[in-house]
């Protein structure tokens, strides 16, 4: 298999659904600084790991684009948020200027709530599986993106800034705001795919474990890679006082945990078999990265 | 029929719905700003609109109530970003101190952020009716809370500040930021109620003209209220160079367009007969109102 190919393939899917899909105007020029961070590249991993785990079940990923690229719209609006002056205050992302510097703070809050609500529109616009899944499947969406994932994992950053927490709290921490919207990712491509409930339980198991993986590898990036091939600056954890798996174990432990978990994420394919390859290949991809 | 009684019960019922619901916790305080925000009063408009309109179409009111209060979370969300420094910078909100004043800009956006998401997730716990029409009206609900409706609506508002717009924009302007979500909640209460189309499109009319009204009626209370009635700081349109109703037309047109556009609406709803008796009295409320 040809990795390379099959993710840029499903990359230029995800693209061309979202900017075709932002063709259909709204009424103000909030769809500008909607577009401006929606289309602004990025690995699309959460749309991607949505098909190839529909693909693991023996599913066609690409009919679930509206699902896969709703993920998108969520993770493009959590960054828009993240980047405001009163959270991270960040001037670059995905080596551009961010979102509020371009558009002003509040434009840039209304393109953020504008991108989530979009998100549900387009994942309920899904229409080659049973209702009674597609429920399902948004409603976990939204529980993965909400005060139970997402939001609450941010909410908890803002706590640990500037004080020390524990590890156990850092874990809490990350599985809101990373390892949710992965958990709902690998769970909606499952279901979408009409998974058995043994292979949605190991599926879960592995985006739980991949979830961490990146997590840590986020971490060390942070103060071994350089701000090009990160495209957003480096050393923002040191500078806002963040606690982080290499401030709390050290590089080397932090690259030896990242290691053991994505291991342990490949565990839980076994017994998918080749259809699993390219899912096997992503889990790589998203723990020994380069940005 | 008791009005009041009526909407009391009803005001009771989404109350009690919300703090239920708001008991199971996040894994972080984000849901304490959550709280503060949906639990600080209201008129829920919104939600009893929704069970109001269902019970015009024959159906009971009270079975929808996750679907009605999606909507109020949707209205307290756009309410929190709203009040924010960078949008309207507003200190006072139903008479208490704005979610920003209390809890920081930076969980305040958050706490919009999570309030919007569990919206969806609440709406997709309807259970009672078909998942085809739950899809439908959820669907809807996100297009008319989007770019295409009340977020669409409020990047005009930003745009419209510190110069006069035409009569044209300002309708434009409202049908997104207000009239939208009443159309999602008097849809939404029929389409779950099982209407026709004839009465879904008579229905549809009735929102859009109360909408209408119930602004008008916002423009003339912002500068003929107390701030003791209104909950919030009057003259805040003229303060911020917001072109109103009553700017563009003055105080007495305005007036008279008001109860016009009530009027018009009111015939909407004739082929309704006895059942649509509470859902006229709202329409009513909504545009002499007091606060």
């Amino acid at each position: 298999m040809d990795f390379q190919q099959y993710y840029d393939t499903r990359k230029k899917l995800v693209n061309n659904f979202l900017e075709k899909r932002m063709e259909k105007r709204g009424i103000s020029n909030v769809d500008d600084a909607m577009k401006y961070s929606l289309l602004a590249g990025g690995k699309r991993l959460r749309p991607i790991l949505l098909m190839a785990t529909a693909e693991a079940v023996g599913a066609n990923g690409y009919d679930f684009l509206p699902a896969a690229c709703g993920l998108e719209m969520i993770h493009t609006y959590s960054l828009i948020h993240d980047d405001l002056p009163c959270m991270d205050n960040d001037d670059y992302r995905r080596g551009r200027l961010t979102n509020h510097k371009v558009f002003g703070e509040a434009m840039a809050v209304l393109a953020g709530d504008g991108l989530l609500t979009l998100a549900f529109e387009v994942m309920l616009e899904q229409r080659n599986v049973k209702p009674s899944t597609l429920v399902e499947v948004v409603h976990e969406t939204a529980m993965c993106a909400g005060n139970f994932g997402m939001v609450g994992g941010q909410a908890l950053d803002l706590d640990a800034e500037n004080r020390q927490i524990t590890a156990k709290e850092l874990k809490t921490l990350h599985e809101g705001k990373t390892g949710a919207m992965f958990i709902a990712a690998v769970r909606g491509g499952a279901h979408l795919a009409g998974a058995t409930d043994e292979q949605i339980l190991a599926l879960t198991r592995f985006a739980e474990l991949i979830g961490l993986a990146f997590q840590i590898e986020d971490d060390i990036l942070d103060v071994t890679s350089t701000a090009e091939e990160l495209g957003k600056p480096i050393g923002s954890d040191e500078k806002n006082n963040k606690s982080t798996y290499v401030s709390l174990f050290g590089l080397e432990t932090a690259r030896k945990m990242a290691d053991e978990t994505t291991k342990e994420a490949l565990a839980c394919l076994d017994s998918f078999g080749e259809k699993a390859e390219p899912l096997r290949e992503i889990a790589k991809l998203m723990t020994n990265r380069k940005n």
